[in-house]
């Protein structure tokens, strides 16, 4: 990872701001030949797309992504990848023409703003410019391209707890996922979480939460240690993911408290080949995939865009208040499961074109 | 990071495996005239070093550091960097002739055995070989190096819990961490550890544990949106370090259960210039540092090597038992203090090199 | 240089091919704060533009860039980069609807169609697609950001062979370059190339040449040795430019014939610092810059699209015979000027960066 | 290439200086389970190792090298690598307690003495330092173990010309190569060279040469197009090696006078495939192999050691003169026949890597 890139073999480069012209990537190493349409693309950005519900922003963006290159229709009449890299490109559509004056000059507390300043002494302060949730679109959509490189793997995400709330895993029912509005694979809790998020919104407050995700059939191998251990770098994926302050594997911080004869998860054989009879890795041991599904949570802030005012300072150095009014989430957390999900695909597909080069 | 190198201006790329003939790295990018004595990387050393107490493996390792490039006698009779990458190698001088035909063929649960073997095909068997914790010897010498970039930055780590039981930090006494053997910053907490690790250790088995880095004196501006984001840098970073699970940054997932007011850090002004009234954040805000302490937590997993007996099969698939003996850490999570120290100091000079370069 | 991106501060990505939606590219890493409106980019872009001349394809192409993103408006109403990616895109105006069957299945020799076959298993046919020349536009934009970066550095190049004709260097006129359709330096040989080229367009053959930037301004100790040294760098981006096929630095090739004693450029002092007294260097020794004028000379190709019938085979193996109709250019080294001149500011501004970012 | 490593996914990072501890290179990437002896190392590097005739240095190195990590003996007795980093070490041992001050503090011409000041501010004086020829030794080792990687491919270089006196093609006979202090092909321009460099050296004199590095056996695909084009990453290659001032490929300088009749290389069928009826483009076209022997061509300056004293500075900036003596090679150019080939094999390996992990 670095700057605007990231991934080794498959490789993602975003750009965009909240409220400029468009926002897009460029996904560079994809494999040839792969049947690729527009509306797989669009199906996975429509999940992340604010506005569905009462519990993500209200800002309304078509997201209709558009792609510029790295596709032909092939003899037989699918759209397929060439090889060459594959621009997709969003537009801004709901750029409101409305006044930034009350934050154009102060830093929001909890936001990028000041630190925006401090690095680049300037800072596109409409939605929060680069620094805005809305680049994860980019994400969502190069995820699109990442799941079709290994289709054999599913990647699937789930919201599993919300401020102090988790999720009875008992209840996990993959299914439920797409029938609430909070990606809560636990039907009792989604529906705890609708009149708890409801509340949390009236009162212009909002909350965090816990998104994991899950990559079954996954084989075993894939992994670059050190420096490139499939943890590692799923741990840089999601902390990249806006407002993520942590990311675990497996049994994560809970393996803190295990002794080694609890957490080492024993083998046996089966007719399909090893078995794991636990999975306290995370589908992963030494930097490399077991075969086991592999396992990530992470753990997203509370927006900072609340409607209570806070003290702050602006660039000249005063000290002010600011109250953050517009059209922001009230758990960031929820949409963040689709983006989650995108970037384990990506690093996923990486590593399945790195591993097949060094050891094909 | 990618393979067996970290680092985009400050490159560190390690090698070595726990019985070959030595392991090192090769340290590139490092700014020229920076003076560095073969002393200071080997009091890095020194701390990391096995055999220290009866809490760390018996395994007796000089660790030796020889640097074999990049530095010479300025004119004024100082060692210093030229600017060329800096080699340093440390020679295994236990390579204990021991029988490992034990371990030779079957893979141990909660070790790399198998994934190594299902990667490559073959196995380095001899100590953990490349995935062996030994490699973490290079990070704290290429660390010792990174500091020397950033001398105005204070790195410190601790351990801030083993098992189920955390430190009191009302407790916490950074002077503590150097006069007690588990790096922990609680004197109390410390003598308590004594007798329940010894307890853990008798009865041959091994217990995780979470150690805490911070780095104070970081200027606001590090840090490389979107992707290369200093706390995504810093959690592929503490993720690449052996039997690390989970990482976090400020108040981590914690957060999670947090409301946007209590959670977002508030600003004044002082003479010193801009003042966060709480961290949170742990220093970072959008991926870019905000000049308040940089605090990062990762979960060190209990290590897998233990007295009991574990169901496992061997290379050709039959099922069998495995019982590790050896000399092994009851809870690698102490020696992981310096370690962590070190990719933070890596990390730390890395971002700074490439901030100069980019914003000047 | 990977794929599709290069640079390692300044990076730049493109995309797109000839007869897609669009192309473009992402310019990552650049500094903030750096005045850049659009017409900056599109001055470049016209140079390179085809159709201005009967000596160069007379596809109609607007070449109209629009930037996506990475700037706004100062608080002085200068737009200015803010240190986030810039996306740049050209569309794809002039895809004639014309019949592609003729080349869809053959391989044009000198072509990159039977290699992107041979490594993709499907290939683009429309135009060339990614292999086409077209590509170079995106760099060009590019190139006009990075002059941008290095403001005191003058780049500037010149054509200065066409078939076996050289020009006179003692007629060396730079002020000339943008008073032929050449870029010729040279008055005298300009007029003699528009009769010798008429006839080679004429016949419908093609012709080569050989193109010369100069970088005036370039500080002494840009290059990362040993792996990134200047030379280095500028060669691969050189010979990264379709259809080249050479690329020497200072007395190039010509250096194979000198003894040390005269190739050897001698020093003295001056009021402004050191002087040499000579350039066979082309301002690079050891491939660090020595504050001479960067001199680097690239061999292209002549365009193997012409009206004479070449032996090939198509896509089932089947032999046969081609005939390239169209609009292609009868000397593409002409409008490689530019793009060489592009890739020149490209290379210094991201060693500038690289340099600063290590011994700033 | 960035600093001192280069490659993407079979990566080479060196190290040392002419007269430091040690010097080498650590080799990442490498697939698993190939045979990998010491004494193949050694071989190429014994081609390359000084004071063999008195046409190169006297300097007397053993050039032994030692494998510290990332091979292991298998079930078999055979050594092979584990896929784990190759560090590879050659001591120093001539480190002749030679006087330096004579060239301390003066800029030899033709050296890059004054522009490693100019960068770091520092240079490490004896022998030249991390600039010296001796670090192409760790090219040559990492370019036996690329060897490995590619058994099928045939990477063999001749000198071609020295000074002005071309060889004679119709006299190419690869098995003269060894048999005269050449590596000329040519027996009869060898037996002239033998008289005109020893004029040359008992002068005190240097001078430049041209060398050719073939690689017979590539398949058709590889290469990256396009910024990691074959041919871009072989003329940085070649481009990185010390003293070299242009690289061509193919027809190379000479397409420039070609008309596109006589340069596009025509296609017929064989009963093995495609063949082609010419090598203009040597094998490579738009960046990726044709299946055609890969040629490429590069010209060396003659070494700036020389007996003649030349004008110069000093470090204080004041003029004075300077003669180099010393034990040097009177023509760079022939030892740098096997670093030629060395840097073939590692572009070779890095891209048959790269394109089996796209493209599968």
């Amino acid at each position: 990872m670095s700057f605007n890139t990231f991934g080794h073999m498959f490789r993602v480069t975003t750009f965009g701001e909240s409220h400029g012209v468009a926002l897009g990537c460029v996904v560079d190493g994809t494999p040839p030949r792969i049947p690729l349409a527009v509306e797989e693309i669009q199906r996975d950005l429509d999940r992340r797309r604010p506005g569905q519900s009462r519990f993500t922003t209200q800002r309304q963006e078509a997201d209709q992504v558009k792609i510029l290159s790295g596709v032909m229709t092939n003899d037989n009449g699918v759209q397929v990848t060439t090889g060459a890299p594959i621009a997709l490109v969003i537009e801004n559509t709901d750029q409101r023409s409305k006044d930034y004056s009350d934050i154009k000059d102060k830093f929001r507390p909890g936001h990028a703003d000041y630190t925006y300043e401090a690095k680049y002494g300037i800072r596109d302060y409409r939605g929060g410019g680069r620094s805005s949730a809305r680049e994860t679109a980019a994400r969502v959509a190069a995820g699109a391209i990442a799941r079709k490189i290994v289709p054999d793997m599913k990647v699937r995400g789930a919201l599993v707890q919300m401020g102090p709330h988790k999720i009875d895993r008992a209840n996990w029912d993959w299914d439920e996922v797409a029938r609430n509005p909070f990606f809560c694979p636990d039907r009792a809790k989604a529906a705890f979480f609708e009149e708890y998020l409801d509340d949390i919104r009236k009162k212009g407050s909002s909350i965090g939460a816990v998104v994991e995700v899950v990559a079954e059939g996954v084989p075993p191998g894939l992994g670059a240690p050190i420096y490139g251990k499939l943890d590692a770098d799923l741990a840089a994926a999601m902390m990249s993911i806006n407002a993520v302050k942590g990311v675990e594997i497996g049994a994560g911080f809970g393996a803190a408290e295990l002794h080694g004869e609890d957490n080492a998860d024993e083998m046996r054989m089966s007719n399909n080949g090893p078995v794991f009879l636990s999975n306290h890795a995370g589908g992963i041991l030494g930097g490399i995939s077991t075969g086991q599904a592999v396992v990530v949570r992470f753990a997203v802030k509370p927006t900072s865009s609340i409607l209570t005012p806070r003290r702050t300072i602006d660039r000249s150095g005063a000290e002010t208040d600011i109250l953050t009014k517009g059209r922001h989430d009230p758990c960031v957390g929820i949409r963040a499961v689709p983006v989650g999900e995108a970037m384990m695909a990506c690093v996923l597909a990486d590593h399945l074109l790195r591993h097949r080069g060094q050891a094909g």
